[in-house]
Formats: C-alpha cells, structure tokens, sequence
C-alpha cells in the first residue's frame, strides 16, 4: 500500500533514451509505484522540436518546449537532452529548486561534474548518473557502495561498443578499418556525419575520467585524461597480434599508482592495447561493454553488458528513478560525489606497462645486436623477440620484421626508445607500437 | 572531516573471511571512517574457542566466548559463523537492539530469512547480505537498486566455485568426476569431511533461494528450489558437450515464466546443465562465480569474479558495513526486503528447456523411426540427431549410440517420453538426459 504523495517526473530530452524512459515509465509506472514506495507522474518531457518524429508513441499533450517551467514544478528532472548546454543550466537550476537530478550526460559531467555535485551538496538535492557509464551494466552503484569497503588499484574499461564492434569486426571478420567503420555506420553503431566521438576516444575519456574519479574518490579533470583512439590500427597489427595470442581492445584505464619518485597517485588513459586472449575482457565481442575491476580485496570483478541503446540505458534511468522516489519517501544518502583523497593526477609518462614494437630492419649480421642495445641503453628490458620472414624488393637491401615483447617499462622510457629506433640505420621504419595490458 | 560519533562494530565469528574482515577493519580503519562519515570502531570479536588458529594476526583482547554480551552494545553486528543457531538467535537479538546486522550466512537466509528480515522491519533495523551470494561479486545491490526498473526475466548463475572447479576440470584437464574432486579437496576448494553441500547442490540452492526471492520479489522458500547436484556428471557426458559445442555448468536458474494454463509464476532450480560455448558463462573457469541475468529493457548483463575466499568475500562485507554506517549518519533506506509481487513458486514440471538425451540403442532398420515416434507421441519435438559410429561385441547385436536435441519441451513431457524409452525393446538404455540452458 502507498501512502505518499505522488513525485513529479520531468523529462528532458525524447531521443532514444529519454523516448524509451518515457514509456517505460507509462507502461510500467503502478510496478515502479510499489518498488519506489510512491507514485510516479511523468508531468511533461521538453524537447526543441515537438513535430519531431519519436521512436516511441507517447501522448501528444506530455511534449513542451518550455523546459525551464516544467522543471519549476518538478520532485525529480531526468535529464537526456546530452550537450553541455542548454544541459548544464537547466540541471543547475533544477538542484537549485531542490529537486533530484538523474542524468546520463557523459560529457557534461566529464567537464562540469564538480559545479553539479557541489550545487547538489549545497541544496540536499541528489545527482544520479548510472546510465552515463556503460548504459545499461550497474557500475555507478557497485564502485560506490559494494566496493566502498575495498582499495580499487586498476579498471581496465571496454566502454565504447561502436569501437569495440570495429575491432571485434577486424578481428574476427578481417575487415579494414575503413570497411569496419562503414559496417558499423550501416547498422546504425556510429555517426555517420561525424564518428570521431567514438573513434578519437573522446566519448571513452568522457567515461574514464567519470569512472576515475568514482574509483579513487578523486576529482578527475577530462583534460587530464590521456587520449588515443583506433584511426591509427591497422588490420596488419590486428592480425599479427591474433598470432601472437592478443586481441586488440580501446581500453579505458584508471590506475592507482606509484611512480618512481614515490608519489602516490592515479592515471586515467585510453588507447587501444593488446589484451590476451584468456584474459574476461577478450571475450567481450560486438558492441558490448565490460568494466574490469581490480580490487585489493575482492580480487577480479567483471561487469558485462549493453553499453548503449535506448531501452538498454533507459533501465540504467529507472533504476536511478526508483532510488530517487526512495530517498524522497524514506530520505537518506543518494549517489553523492566523494573526493576526500583528491590524490594527484599522473601525466602518461609517469605510467609503466608492457610493450609490443614492430620494426622493420635491415635483414644482415649484427643487426638484431645493435637493436638490443638501443633499448638496453634506454632502460628497456626487452623480454622476446621474433623474428618473421624477411622480403626484398628487386635490387633493394633484403629486409626483416622485428617484433619485440618489451618487460614493464615507463612511457617515457618507451618514447625515448622509439625515437631513437626512428633514427636509427639499421631500422627502415617503426611499423607499430602498441601497450600490452590485463597480463 | 569526521564529526559523527564512532560506531561500535561487533564481529561474531573468526573464520577465513571473519579474521579478514577483522584485520582490514583494523588497517583501513581512517580511510573506511572518511567513506563511512564515522569512525568504525571493532569491539570485540566472538568466537567459540579463544584458541583456535586464526588466518590473520588479531589483537588477543579483542576476543571473547559471550556473543550475546557483545552485542547488546554493538551500532552494527557482523555474523560470519554460518549454520543455523546460535547465528539466527544472536541475528534477531541483535536487530531486537536496534543494531543493523550484516552476514553472509546463506544456508540461515534461504531458511529463516522472512523471520530475520520481518524482526528487521519491525524495529526499523537493517540487514545487509551482499557476501551471502558470489563471494565478492556485487550482485545484491545490482538487483536491487541498478534494477529496480527493470523486469528481470531469467538468472542463471554459477554461484558454486566448488562446483565450477570440478566441472572446469573435466572439461580442459579430462579428469573424471573423482579425479577433480581430489584434485578440489587437495586445492582446498571442496570440504574433505564432507563435499556434498557443493557437489550435490544444496550451497547452489541456498543462493538459488536468496536470488530468486530478490529478484521476483517473491518469497522462495529453499524448499521449493528443485535441486540436482553433478555427481550424476560422466566425463563421456563432458566430453560429447565439448564435441557439440557445449559446456556442463552446474547453473542456479531464477525464471519468470508463465505455464501452460496461464500461471505467472517463478521457478527456481539447480542442475548441471549444457551451455553453448559462445554464452558469456561458458568462459567461467576455474573457482570462479558469474551471474548471468536477462532483463527487459537492459538485456543480458553479467557479473564475474571470485564466488569465495577469505579476504575476496571480506570486501563484499566491509562494503555493506560502510553502507550500514553511512546509514546510521544521513539514515534512509539500507538493503529492504521487498516481496510484494508474492508470485507462485512453480514446480519442476512447469519449467520448458531444451533436452539432449543419449541413447544406446540396436543398430536395425526402423530404431529411429521407432524412436522419433515415440518424442512425437508425447509431444517432445525433435530438432536433431546425430546417430555416432556403432560398437558390437562379440556375438552381440550391433548398436548405436544417438543423441537427440529437442526443442523446448516441458519437464513433464521429457519425463513421461525418457519413461517410455527406457521401456522400449529398441533402447538398451538411456546413457544421458541433460537440459540445454542459455541458448
């Protein structure tokens, strides 16, 4: 039996989220009342065009353009509009009114996570924000609460599936990733006007620095995140590392570490690396998402799902929705944004891991010595080596392939090495550098 | 800055994951106290014998033989001694006193858990239990709060680390059923005195019984979860899986189902069962639990990592104690149990699977016709057979081995056809009848 009074739900955005949530909500609302412990009206849903077309049928009357009134009469805004603004103003404006905000705006809370939670502090009000990480897959909840009593030292994140399908798709296709890419496009996976979110990395920084920022209760700036995304794999590097017992995944990393002065303190990077095989996350195909935890207690974790998609994430939403209603009916804490380590933020080069570097060299004595010699005097303990068929061209010196397995080393480290491998004779050219991780 | 008053922590019981819960208590002590928003103070300790050996070095005056003193004092009660009495009585004096209670005491959950969670209810009190289910792997919190606006449609879960070691064994090592399971008791993963809580099932039901009920917010009482354990599992049965592209996993099955006559209910049960090698499930080696779950709107999520251990379940409680404390500074809601659907628990013979059953039968003109009429009469329909290489002795008639895939047929119906084949002059015997699960 409910005896609270009904809360008021105000929907920004329809699109394919917010249009899901929507009718969810309608459909399944007296479900939602018995598990929220109250009613819940969905008041209006603003939108900038309301001729727009929809991909579910919702009653015409709910649609308004005039998103600042409906908040004003609203318990809880649920914001799905995504951009920074009009986004940030109107979330501030609803904290401002006391009402509780659920939003799944990756990139506005990458950027502008601080001023939302500390608005949301100063009123009592509750900033909720499950679907922004992963869409449908719990992450938000697990980080805070379940491992609120363990040390967090790394994520490894597969948090982009439009990237993931890509190279899932020259994995185990063989396409190009040209060819990947327009697959991808043609189901509908990435923009077609404009897929550089996705395949820059940007949309996995937006993510890691939200995921960060959770993991080690420490605000984490997206600018400080480092960033490569997958223009630069190449099919040939997708297939040698297949051979070599590897996949290649965009990671998004966060980890907590020390560096070799000592200093305590975290790394949040995304770029595409080498994931063995045996490793949870090789196994996550197609556009799916996992969020690999390493926990000083715990040990291993894995999250595993739909990291988009309109009625996938819209359960993310309603998940946040009935929180939401709870606290309103029985009062407690929320999702509330915890930073007391604040530790520092490491530059990449503070960052170690392994390595796989192909060269192509000169095929004659002494060259492979000369090679060694280069990374031992940068410092780079090189753990194999392999050596694959050399080919000439007509008249050109005969010429080698040189993959070399590197033992931990530092970015900054690696980078010297390679520079001095760019200009060193014996090497015609760098074909590949890629980062080894989860091993 | 801290400013609420210390909370006064009693431990009852110092086995493998109480004597870590114990000691990262005293080593994470400031920086759980900055998550909790109060200083968590450990009071004491219960044990039944003071010297007993203990897997971590604790303060000696930290222990004591009078439970129910130190609780009568306690903010917060850990029990971790498992079994029935004196945890279910020290439970409900505890909560009787107003303290939140936090276990991981699955056998006393799937038993008496309504009483438990009623008393909680009663005096306003808390009872958190994210260690009873998968070890470390949050997956109460999930259910609960990331779900709560969902409609959970199916569990199946690998909740028996034992189990799965076994079963993983056989499948890569080759091992028979007798073999693994020394090679787990050697390991330390199966009981020496008595391994038949994990391989006969009932631990999986114990978890069957606690997930089932979160999930359809329905009562499942343990004795309604249907139970098969793997000491029926052949190696010739895990090595024909492998060559058909499955793998045997003993899964606990949480089912929304509507039967036959229209009955919406809910069916839980534990069997070892065929998985398809591509499922998420079938890469779950080793001692390792997963929880494989299909909503409504977010599709299939899992959630992986260690089901046991000492310090790995320790995380899940130190979790729920920072949730508890977090709760006694802000209050709201803690971890509620939530039964207001109250479906029916539907029998066995309600459930639909797919079946592969393996038959030894003559090697003549007409067996399969024969057999095929015989699915057909009890409506069990076909959808493939493989009829392998016969085998003859010595004056003998020849026959031949056939495996038979349905499609989905109800326990009622592959009850009454196996009945009948065991009856019929054609089949020398029935070698195998295993359900086919997550395809």
């Amino acid at each position: 039996m409910i005896e609270y009074r009904n809360l008021r739900v105000a929907l920004l955005g329809a699109g394919s989220v917010g249009a899901q949530v929507a009718s969810l909500l309608l459909e399944h609302g007296p479900e939602l009342a018995t598990r929220a412990g109250a009613g819940l009206e969905l008041v209006g849903i603003a939108v900038r065009d309301l001729d727009a077309p929809r991909t579910a049928d919702l009653p015409r009357e709910l649609f308004t353009t005039d998103a600042e009134s409906l908040i004003l009469g609203a318990d809880i805004v649920i914001e799905l509009m995504g951009g920074i603004e009009p986004a940030r103003t109107l979330i501030l404006q609803a904290l401002g009114s006391g009402a509780d905000v659920i939003t799944g705006n990756k990139a506005l809370l990458a950027t502008h996570g601080p001023e939302l939670f500390e608005m949301a502090e100063q009123v009592g009000a509750q900033l909720y924000y499950e679907a922004a990480v992963a869409g449908a897959i719990p992450i938000i909840r697990p980080l805070r609460d379940s491992l609120a009593g363990d040390r967090i030292k790394r994520i490894l994140g597969i948090v982009n599936g439009t990237t993931n399908f890509i190279l899932d798709r020259m994995d185990t296709a063989g396409e190009s990733l040209e060819q990947a890419l327009a697959t991808a496009t043609d189901l509908g996976y990435a923009e077609k006007s404009d897929p550089s979110a996705d395949i820059e990395g940007f949309d996995a920084a937006q993510k890691t620095a939200i995921l960060a920022s959770l993991a080690f209760h420490t605000t984490v700036p997206l600018d400080l995140v480092y960033r490569e995304g997958i223009t630069g794999v190449t099919l040939a590097e997708v297939e040698a590392a297949k051979r070599a017992g590897y996949v290649v995944k965009l990671l998004a990393i966060c980890e907590r570490l020390t560096d070799a002065d000592g200093v305590e303190g975290v790394s949040a990077r995304v770029y595409p690396a080498l994931v063995p095989r045996s490793h949870p996350l090789a196994a996550v195909h197609g556009a799916k998402n996992a969020v690999f935890i390493e926990a000083e207690a715990a040990g291993d974790l894995m999250f595993y799902g739909a990291g988009a998609g309109g009625v996938e994430t819209a359960s993310a939403v309603l998940g946040d929705l009935v929180s939401a209603a709870r606290r309103h009916v029985i009062g407690g804490p929320g999702v509330a944004e915890s930073t007391h380590a604040n530790l520092p933020i490491l530059p990449i080069s503070h960052v170690t891991t392994r390595y796989q570097i192909t060269l192509s060299v000169t095929d004659e004595p002494g060259v492979l010595a000369s090679v060694a010699t280069l990374f031992s005097e940068h410092g780079v303990s090189v753990e194999a080596v392999t050596q694959s068929v050399s080919s000439s061209e007509e008249g050109a010196h005969p010429t080698a392939t040189l993959v070399i397995g590197t033992h931990e080393a530092s970015e900054a480290a690696l980078a010297a090495t390679v520079a001095a491998l760019g200009e060193s004779a014996v090497v015609s050219h760098v074909t590949s550098v890629l980062r080894v991780e989860g091993s």
